[in-house]
């Protein structure tokens, strides 16, 4: 069952250091985070404060909305960030394998368009592996938002927390 | 001059276990910070991970903008949570005082009509006093912003951090 769900997309666990942004001082990682996360994350991935400019919202969406939009302007163009995480964590309340309804609508159907888009995968399965499918196929979906949104020559990493193990892993799309 | 320019509101250090949020567990605190800043305001102020629901723009902004009220929403009735932070610093590239060049112009905006109603006051200061005095007027007026936003019995803390030191300061407004 693992291995069908992940046909298309791997996991790679990642550690302090294996990332390309350990070397060098200054901010140069735009963070796309979660609300509802911990916020250890970057700790974890031995990221320094000054590294990163955090933009956090409900799910870690990249949007057409106005502060998202602001946020990735003044990162590209102002900072000349070329580095962008979009970074889920398992065990989110707000991004999950059935709708949140407790989730305001307008922002609710950003998540029931990743979920429209994976019907099928994510019927197959249930329960908590249906909630940690969901968190994986959401930010693999809001890196392609953004490849699609900024022009630039950016590096996107799509990155997923597993606070309980307190382990990351970067989650890259892989050839069928 | 301090004086002259804090008639209207008071700087009160805060420290880990001051604040109302230290003596029980669960999401009771919204956090509204900033990108740019460093994050470890949350650990200076004793805040556990699991107690925060955490919001971040360009400016600790409280705006119409959608992830925004999506957040209020989420926080206030799903999540019943009553207290909300505004947390800016001292040393923000954002929030400065003079308009940043740099940042998206419909988001700057924002941060325009703050400085717009205090020209009186901040023609007073120049350089990092001036830069200060800004930050602690934006938190001010987003403090303002929440409390014409919702209709929740909710109490909004405005915070600076300064990090050089490792100390926040709740924001109160004074008596004239």
């Amino acid at each position: 069952m693992q291995d069908q769900l992940r046909t298309r997309y791997e996991l790679h666990q990642v550690q302090s250091g294996s990332m390309p942004w350990q070397q060098s001082k200054g901010k140069q990682v735009l963070w796309i985070g979660c609300s509802d996360s911990d916020y250890d994350e970057l700790e974890t991935l031995g990221l320094q404060p000054d590294q990163v400019l955090e933009y956090r919202n409900l799910g870690n969406m990249v949007t057409d909305d106005l502060s998202c939009r602001a946020t990735l302007g003044y990162a590209l163009e102002q900072l000349k960030i070329r580095e962008i995480v979009v970074c889920g964590h398992y065990g989110c309340h707000i991004v999950q394998g059935s709708p949140n309804p407790g989730l305001p609508e307008p922002w609710s159907k950003n998540l029931d368009v990743v979920r429209s888009q994976h019907t099928h995968r994510l019927d197959q399965v249930s329960g908590q592996e249906r909630d940690r499918t969901m968190v994986e196929l959401n930010i693999l979906g809001q890196v392609q938002n953004l490849s699609q949104a900024q022009n630039h020559e950016v590096k996107v990493f799509g990155l997923v927390y597993d606070r309980a193990s307190k382990t990351g892993y970067q989650i890259t799309e892989a050839a069928c």
